[in-house]
């Protein structure tokens, strides 16, 4: 049965690239208001697509935002339950000018797809949706199957933690499949098992009514920009550390196994920076890089603009400064709390000259899974046999609050399974898809699948 | 003659205000390059109306860069010769959306004129073309005039020093009259005799070679935002000094008869404060708000930008960051020095994680003029007249940088008599013209001609 399900993968790789540059067509980006049409129709073309592969009660779920795309197969009494998730919403695109093609028509390039959304995550569902098709179209499929597809995880899922909590029963299952992840290298499959949290406010600091002449009023009003940046510039110390008060009160340490675990990741500092394309790296002290990305918190500043930033010169003294600032959490750092702590801050630091608000634009928990599950060691084998090697155990610095909603609301892990690569460019201008690495992926799947029957 | 002057400007208001607003309809924003024409168009509007005044040689006078409008009348033999100095460029507009009415569209409230330009300056210039018309209309102008009409004032006039160093001959005087100026308060005049010089700058922190995930990134990457605000924050020090290395070196003190003289000026700290709509003041430690905004050196930021600034939430580590930062200085400080400062600062305190750039966007000196001379006198006479009260002396925040130029290219002060008012929002959103005291401007220009003339 695995040997035809590979063939047809193998035989059938040029429609498989055709219908995923179908769905990268569709701009659906989550967070603009103008694009929910297009969230929309990714929506439809999923809930077609797995209604094709035989799925049944594929359908288009309203919530109060973007729709989500349900579905199940369950014909295979006494196997596992397995509850697919992913993403079908994508991030914005600017700055547009840098992207070497339109990120809505995907274009081949030296062995990668362009185009945004191809690595983050449409590339993972579609090798998903192929693996299936490929069992299907041979022995068919050896376990049983539900589908959860959102559309608003790049908007920090607002309406999913309702969805699942009013749906358990639809979406009871023995374990998930994430397929929104990455792997090291074309040449190293890795597993992830651990998820930071996240937290992203939007900091307004309010000076004059208006825009002043910064000559007339220069050296006796305080500058909304000046004082942004002060108080961003102390949410660091001399050590890295992040300055909110009660920060790393409940950050659980890492200990000696776990450590040496992380250091046998192959990645180091170098190939860090030249990922990054940095001439240095930076982080908390004491931390390596690999650390600092998984195991710890960090706070960033996402956005920052005030006053003129156009072409040329204008002697402005802005009225308002505004920053977007997220933090990164993990286990056991409560996300809601962190709230709490920015504003804190802020009433400690901020001068008597200006106003200030905060505004939370989401927040979402981060997640450890157990790394000696069968679900995970059916992982572990499909990926070792796909491509001949690995996998290394791995945290993730990125958020899937999915991940714990999952572990809180239905009870069970979920196996972090997808097929982007670091150097991806995801949220960022020229994303990609690797495509040996994407093809990997449908027999690695398919693999999972069968060893998850076993 | 005096008397049929102002009876004509009083008979003739309507009119003059109808050519007033046909000037403030022209867009001629010098900062960008799409409003090209429209800077033109402005020039020979000008132009148009030196010569319907019979104002000789009115020309349109080619730069690099926008025209100079120039035109002269030397038919007072024996009587003083004033070159009267406006620029008729204007400031950006944005933020567009906080405009009540459409910049470009004077409208009327409340014996405001509002428009971009009504204040800063095509009020004064419009102001003295009237009351040139005025006088010819009686018995005649009673002293010689010449005209220097420049459009690049916004931008930091970068092809004035060289215009001005070339038609020395053309641009002969006693004394200028530049007419860009403020009262103090509609019933209170005032004659400004120092500026403050300007030095305005780009910073560019670059990090990163493009935008990163701020998951799989943050903690191991500086930020270029943070680095940027870092730096920002360390300009100044805890009394609220500029920390540039050798800012301070060259700075005039205040004497303590200049002290005394600049604490009769009315304007108090709680104008200031009602003035900018803040809550509380700012500035360096030991200086009064009138102080620091006139005769102590002060940096602002006017402009910062990095990452995504859009609506939502977007876990993005940007590639760079960027601020307009620019100096207000005093005698003797020399405004070409900041640059190597602001280099040096970078050099002491950037990280080794970035990579920054300078770029120098114009720079401009200050100046002080002689309080006692007869064309100051002449100017007090005709403010004293006109309003019945004052002047008082001051020191203006701002930068004039032409008024330095003529100093040394030309031997000559500058008598600065504009009527604009504090609150004119100028450089802002809803700049205004209070139409009182543009008309009592019309009149004082009128007395002031007729009294440089005995």
């Amino acid at each position: 049965m695995l040997t035809q399900a590979l063939d047809f993968a193998r035989g059938n790789q040029a429609r498989f690239l055709d219908e995923f540059k179908e769905l990268l067509r569709i701009p659906c980006i989550s967070t603009l208001p103008d694009r929910r049409d297009d969230v929309r129709r990714a929506a439809e073309w999923l809930a077609d697509e797995l209604r094709r592969l035989g799925i049944e009660k594929a359908e288009v779920l309203k919530t109060p935002g973007h729709p989500i795309v349900h579905g199940e197969w369950l014909h295979a009494p006494g196997k596992p339950t397995v509850l697919v998730y992913g993403h079908y919403d994508v991030q914005p695109v600017d700055p547009l000018d840098e992207w070497v093609s339109d990120p809505f028509d995907p274009v081949e390039r030296d062995g990668n797809l362009y185009a945004r959304g191809a690595s983050d995550m449409k590339g993972s569902i579609v090798a998903f949706l192929k693996a299936v098709e490929s069992l299907r179209a041979s022995d068919g499929l050896p376990i049983n199957l539900r589908f959860l597809f959102e559309g608003e995880e790049e908007i920090g899922s607002p309406n999913l933690p309702d969805f699942i909590s009013n749906n358990r029963d639809m979406l009871g299952a023995d374990v998930a499949l994430n397929c929104d992840g990455q792997i090291l290298r074309p040449d190293l499959p890795s597993l992830t098992y651990a998820l930071r949290g996240l937290a992203y406010f939007e900091i307004e600091i309010v000076g004059p009514k208006q825009d002043l002449h910064s000559g007339m009023f220069g050296g006796a009003v305080h500058n909304p920009a000046q004082v942004l940046c002060e108080l961003i510039a102390g949410m660091h110390d001399a050590d890295n550390r992040v300055t909110l008060p009660g920060f790393y009160d409940r950050v659980r340490p890492l200990d000696d196994e776990e450590r040496a675990a992380l250091a046998g990741n192959p990645v180091t500092d170098e190939d860090w920076k030249a990922l990054a394309g940095v001439k240095a790296l930076w982080g908390e002290k004491g931390y390596t890089a690999t650390e600092c990305t998984g195991a710890r918190p960090t706070l960033e500043v996402n956005g920052i603009i005030s006053g003129f930033t156009g072409e040329g010169a204008k002697t402005v003294l802005p009225a308002r400064a505004m920053a977007k600032v997220s933090t990164r959490l993990v286990a056991d750092q409560d996300p809601a709390a962190i709230h709490g702590q920015l504003c804190a801050y802020l009433r400690a630091h901020a001068p008597e000259t200006v106003s200030w608000e905060v505004r939370e634009l989401s927040h979402g928990d981060g997640a450890i899974m157990d790394r000696r599950s069968p679900f995970m060691q059916a992982a572990v084998r499909a990926l070792r046999e796909t491509f001949g090697t690995g996998p290394v155990f791995k945290r993730e610095g990125g958020s899937v609050p999915v991940v714990a909603m999952m572990q809180k609301q239905l009870g069970f892990d979920s196996i972090m399974m997808g097929f982007g690569l670091p150097d991806d460019n995801i949220h960022a201008p020229n994303e990609k898809q690797h495509l040996p690495t994407w093809r990997r992926g449908i027999e690695a799947y398919i693999r999972f699948l069968s060893a998850l029957a076993e």
